[in-house]
């Protein structure tokens, strides 16, 4: 069994080739960087995912977190796992040196994420978590909280969370209950029950910061009367020590499908005196500012859900390759040899449809965080509204298409090996269970599918999809012009009118009847993340087809051509039913509409 | 939560009104028999499936079988399920009524098993394998194995398996490499290793039949060189009594994903002087016994994976009917009350989507059942050929559809309880993990996919697919002349003239060159089995039609509204890709046939 995590020749085709990564170091906040620090970074980050992840990522599943009504006990491995990514950094490699950073730029840190998520995707989860909170922290809070919080969670004393969901709310936020009452030293005291919320409790670091979301007592109903509330576990004193417990406790922790080594906890804040939390930022924007979190955390979620379906892909790849089994049709010959597996069609099939959802996505992933780049560090002001408008917009699909059609490349890693993907001898059917998490945590595709129709579509002026619209035009008139790639440019095309057909006859819908408009968004989202990943094949594509015209030989061919192929059956089989699909959009099918819960 | 397991009113809809069950009355067979005796029958299936199989589910999940190194341990209960299931006499019921069974017809006993399946499945499979094991005794063994132990597989003191997997060989079973060596006193002594040999060992009965696919010493290469052997666990000498040992060792358990309380052995055969085994039928002459088999073990797992997703469907419509969350698009207000998540459109689009699934499934069973039954009892002799023709080429879509089908409406029912379906605090992350054998075991997509394509389709002149596409005609003239049904046929006839075409084309393809004529078997399968599919839902609208026509009310009109509008669901969305995946196929596409493997 191959022990890859990510294929590094891949990953420095992502970065260096697919996106122009290399362009940062021109950039002032880099200035001091080269490639070779880059490269540096993605190396540290396969070593210790590989020495400090990995190595229990099965075990660690086999033994869960388990609750014995005083503490959280998580296998050992994990706390040497959190140490080993903090100590290298990898908590605040994002943020400025002068904080204590390392002044990385974002393609670069996700791309090292990926390969900690392709490791043991539970493990890295408390440090992905501690990273959002963290950022929160930091653009929101004030100088004081900054002061006592920050640097235990940048350096891995603290870890941190986000408390959004409740047992009565789920995704609908505006509904969630949980009340802060001011205090007259200017905190707050929180009542409140949270659920689902990862890493919310465990031994690993001297300290929890949960980001709460609570409603201060006569606050507005509804969205507009969420506040965000830093609330620890632990009190901590002006310099930064900690003191007595606070008023949060552990009311019982869930049992997962996969990402086991999480924890995913019931808890309760304020069952005694309240527990003590510091607003942040100011009162009743609570929401704005997790919003302008969501779109990293959202990235993060897709690229998890890229990871673990890439590692589905070099599994079954791998074992394709070794695995003898049956002949090819026409061969008769029971005395022949067997053939290995990828040998036979459909294996290939299988196979090539796991590499254009595992490498589609992990592209998206890293094109979404260079936009993210550049919506921060681009030189010109309009490059950096462009890129964040474009971001904006594309996030539904960052968000889904991973997280679907990852669940779905590692449903064939299963099916691959057979017999031996549905054992827990082999790593396949983790990866299945792992990966399910992922259409659901971040917005489901239902959720995702509203915030695209109903809102990001037409945001500013539809800035976002003009921007997208243009961008993918101009891919497609250089694709044209080459001949690997002429004709994949062309179904792609077809494609993209599709898609502004029925943008243009969704929008007229949702205008004249939100409830029914909006009816069929989860389709139109599918529909737009075809289009988007195509976009994103037909450019691989365009960038294969040059190095081989250029002279690419040996193994190298051999990976453009695996591009050029894998594109092929991209705008083949994958955008094949988006004609009809758009039919469907168009012509306002009412089928779910229609339907009534009596029927059922 | 509910307990319920199937749908009552579905499965008297299926049997009674779709298919013309009580037209078996008339036969000689089920003379004695009358329309209450079938009813009862599945109110028994039912009360023992509630009382003695879903009780335990949950908990045969969480402790799965042990191996000692001496015996295998279960948790009691299933001892307790096993019984309770041979004392009803559903080991016996489809023997005839000399032979000391209930003379019960296929589709009633089929309809009673999916009961079972949707309490327990992994309980049951042990029932599951003793019947089809029994059923190869009794069609081809000698007299005298028959009498040794027949009696006591249909009592229930011995269990069956089927061994035929090896380590090497996986699908391919003309591989295996088995060996049988003859004995002077005319029995054989095996020496081989199985895996993946469900029920292979356990300490539920008194012994354990297996029967096993080995090579006799000498024999062809290849599948004409392998013959059946019964070989028991424990010897039994000519009376039926019990006494050593055979040479047959549990070399140790596998642990599977879901159907955990189904032990997954490796068996080692003669690991000393060699397992005694009996020769059942002709020497070389096993895989053609195994395959007459073959048609009823597929019904059985499809049938098992129909009502996992009907499970599935029956969770998260309970689940969505209670659970209040969010409010319509247009409806601002957030003083205004949440509405149930069956009112979202997104939701109820989802849970269209697994009652196609799930209710389609259940009828292509049924109707594959009622072929069953036609080929072994209908009266005229045509008639009998002709259901045997018919289920012939439909076996790959009936094992393939609702296996396939079937882990999606899993799927969809994690996702429509959202965390809570992701957690095992709520049954469906069980039915998914449960689920998702059913598209591997028993033949994968891909060996269906070869087996339609290159062999079925063909096969007797064609005739059972000349008849096919008569009877699709058939009831497209007759749904055609329905108001409620002619548009759902209009768009049915589409995608019967594209199969058609295709069908055409591909036979060219394969007769040119069966490697590259057969690369895309799989896809063409799943279009296949969605035309199949879609035909039973035409049918089962224009019952539903008729129906309401003839003035039903209340809640049956209800019920019939639902057909129709799942119907319409199905012809609109399900159908809809069908289209493009032929083009496609038509056009002999070689993306997967043209990948190399140094290209990945």
């Amino acid at each position: 069994m191959t022990d890859a995590l990510l294929n590094e020749r891949e990953l420095s085709f992502q970065l260096y080739e697919l996106l122009d990564t290399e362009v940062l170091l021109q950039r002032p906040r880099y200035a001091e960087h080269d490639r070779p620090v880059f490269d540096a970074t993605l190396q540290t980050a396969r070593t210790i995912a590989a020495e400090y992840f990995a190595p229990h990522n099965q075990k660690a599943d086999a033994h869960e977190p388990t609750f014995d009504g005083e503490k959280v006990k998580l296998i050992p491995e994990t706390k040497a796992a959190w140490d080993a990514f903090a100590e290298a950094g990898f908590l605040a490699a994002h943020h400025n040196a002068e904080d204590g950073g390392l002044q990385l730029p974002e393609v670069i840190l996700r791309a090292s994420m990926a390969y900690f998520n392709a490791a043991n995707i539970a493990t890295v989860a408390y440090s992905f978590l501690t990273i959002g909170a963290a950022n929160l922290v930091k653009s929101f809070a004030s100088d004081s909280l900054r002061q006592r919080f920050l640097p235990a969670m940048l350096d891995g004393r603290f870890s941190g969370t986000m408390a959004l969901t409740e047992p009565g709310q789920g995704s609908a936020l505006g509904d969630l209950r949980t009340l802060a009452r001011p205090h007259e030293d200017g905190s707050y005291r929180l009542f409140g029950q949270k659920m689902f919320i990862s890493g919310g409790d465990h031994e690993l670091t001297d300290n929890i910061v949960h980001m709460v979301l609570a409603r201060i007592e006569g606050a507005p109903a509804g969205t507009r009367g969420i506040s965000l509330f830093l609330v620890p576990k632990i009190l901590v004193d002006d310099d930064g020590q900690i003191g007595a417990r606070n008023d949060v406790a552990l009311a019982g922790l869930l049992h997962k499908l996969g990402y086991r080594n999480t924890t995913s906890t019931v808890l309760n804040f304020g069952e005694d005196t309240g527990a003590i939390g510091y607003l942040v930022g100011e009162a009743n924007k609570g929401l704005s500012y997790m919003f302008q979190m969501m779109n990293e955390a959202r990235i993060g979620v897709a690229l998890g859900a890229s990871a673990l379906a890439y590692q589905s892909f070099i599994h079954a790849l791998d074992y394709a390759r070794e695995r003898p089994q049956g002949r090819l049709p026409g061969s008769k010959d029971p005395l022949s040899a067997q053939v290995r597996i990828v040998e036979h069609a459909d294996v290939r099939r299988m196979l090539l449809q796991q590499k254009t959802y595992a490498e589609g996505s992990l592209a998206l992933c890293l094109y979404a965080s260079s936009l993210y780049e550049d919506a921060h560090t681009a030189p010109e002001p309009q490059a950096r509204s462009d890129a964040s408008e474009l971001l904006d917009l594309l996030i539904p699909m960052v968000k889904s298409y991973p997280s679907k059609y990852g669940v779905i490349a590692s449903d064939i890693g299963v099916q691959i090996l057979g017999g031996s993907g549905y054992i827990r001898e082999y790593p396949l059917e983790q990866f299945y269970r792992d990966n399910r998490l992922n259409p659901i945590h971040e917005g489901t595709e239902g959720i995702h599918g509203l915030d695209l129709l109903g809102r990001k579509l037409q945001q500013n002026g539809g800035a976002g999809y003009r921007l997208f619209c243009q961008q993918v035009r101009l891919g497609l008139e250089q694709a044209g012009r080459d001949d690997n790639c002429a004709a994949l440019a062309y179904l792609l095309s077809g494609a993209l009118d599709r898609l502004q057909e029925v943008t243009e006859s969704l929008l007229g819908q949702v205008a004249a009847d939100a409830h029914s408009g909006l009816s069929n968004a989860t389709p139109y989202l599918d529909l737009f993340g075809r289009v988007l990943v195509g976009w994103l094949w037909l450019r691989m594509a365009l960038v294969a087809s040059r190095a081989l015209s250029a002279g690419a030989n040996g193994s190298e061919a051999d990976f453009y051509n695996g591009k050029l192929q894998a594109a092929r059956y991209f705008m083949d089989w994958e955008l094949a039913g988006i004609d009809a699909q758009a039919r469907l959009l168009a012509s306002a099918n009412r089928t779910s509409l229609d339907m009534q819960d009596q029927w059922f």
